[in-house]
């Protein structure tokens, strides 16, 4: 599987770089291409942010523009929150990864496209991307940088590319057999009646059954049904002195 | 409906905090509580990182442990990478965002809980919540940062609160406010303790979070906690004689 590219265009803030880079590595991305960089290259602010992703860093390519950036690449998604006046398409970040997971599979070279922090992506740049990426916000505040678009087109790529062997499939919890809760019961009942937990015996059936209902939605293992019983038996016999 | 509240446990460095804050505005949450911050409160680089959403810092609450930053929360995702040897359940983001969507629609609050950057969530912090949200990522590098994470949970939760389905279903009951945990939960440390429940005191703090963590997953409403404390009680001081 060819993975996607990652180009970032004339963006400013080092820190950004690296984060970007940062976010590529927490979600399998490696190849990074970079437009122009504002402060030059190498940018020391992007190593530090960068933690353990300046191998991406190191081997990050440099371009004059966008068009040389996109070298090699089938489908280029830019990621803008402001859809311009273009007849483009508009995807959200879900559906951008699922069509890149699938690209990818065919062994094609998708890109995510990303603008400089403060001005976005140009529309000569978004002349040159296929489909527009736009990340759902709250209208009150729907500003994200480069740091926070990447981490969340990162996340939704590696799940998409991942969705097969899902953690879903994790385990079932496994309930404790009924003789092991109907023991805890026969236990804590016997505890309840000695020390006259109800005010009076036509109370019992009611307040019992609802006691049991109460326990029962723990849906305890053995191992936990086991050690509960020796919290009660503990609580009943501890308070003697 | 109610809005999730995020808290941050024990957070490190200023810009994280404000980079959560800013990622809680772009996804529509405004209440953030932050137990011991390292660095005290106001936090001048938080400010700064916060861009256009200063006023959720100005807003943030402070307190001293996470038990009292959890008032009035009904249900708390505490979001890490590391799945502790702990039994609880475990969902990936957008699971864990459907099911605070739904919640919050039933009028209960959720919580997101964040560790502190560099060691997480202790098992303490765990006992008191209900479920863990692990965000998949690459194996290379799985070290998402609390900037990272908050954008991811909150693109989720914006997603989820903002989708016609997750509204439809509700949670079965309400489950009872994380005060009435803590209060239980006082409340039986405090009789085994005195029974001298553990065999030596080293003990105490796994098996007591173990505790804590398998009567959490009874989920129960304010109705059953009081009764529970009720047969606690009951038990305690019941075999006096």
């Amino acid at each position: 599987m060819k993975r996607p590219v990652v180009i970032l265009v004339r963006p400013q803030m080092g820190e950004n770089i690296g984060a970007v880079a940062r976010a590529m590595s927490n979600f399998g991305l490696a190849e990074l291409r970079i437009v122009a960089p504002r402060d030059g290259w190498p940018n020391e602010k992007a190593t530090e942010m960068a933690a353990g992703a300046a191998y991406i860093l190191e081997a990050a390519s440099i371009h004059a523009d966008l068009g040389a950036a996109m070298e090699g690449v089938h489908r280029a998604y830019a990621t803008t929150a402001r859809p311009r006046d273009m007849h483009k398409r508009v995807v959200e970040p879900a559906g951008a990864a699922s069509e890149m997971a699938a690209s990818s599979k065919a062994g094609e070279i998708c890109a995510l496209v990303y603008g400089p922090e403060r001005s976005g992506l140009t529309n000569e740049d978004l002349s040159l991307c296929d489909t527009i990426v736009t990340i759902p916000t709250a209208p009150e505040n729907s500003s994200l940088n480069i740091a926070q678009s990447s981490v969340i087109m990162g996340y939704e790529w590696y799940k998409a590319a991942h969705s097969s062997e899902s953690m879903a499939d994790r385990p079932e919890h496994t309930i404790a057999p009924k003789q092991d809760w109907v023991g805890l019961f026969g236990q804590l009942e016997g505890y309840l009646d000695a020390a006259g937990f109800y005010k009076s015996p036509d109370m019992k059936p009611t307040m019992w059954n609802n006691l049991k209902t109460t326990l029962m939605r723990g849906a305890w293992n053995e191992q936990e049904v086991r050690s509960l019983r020796g919290v009660l038996r503990c609580l009943w016999e501890g308070n003697k002195g």
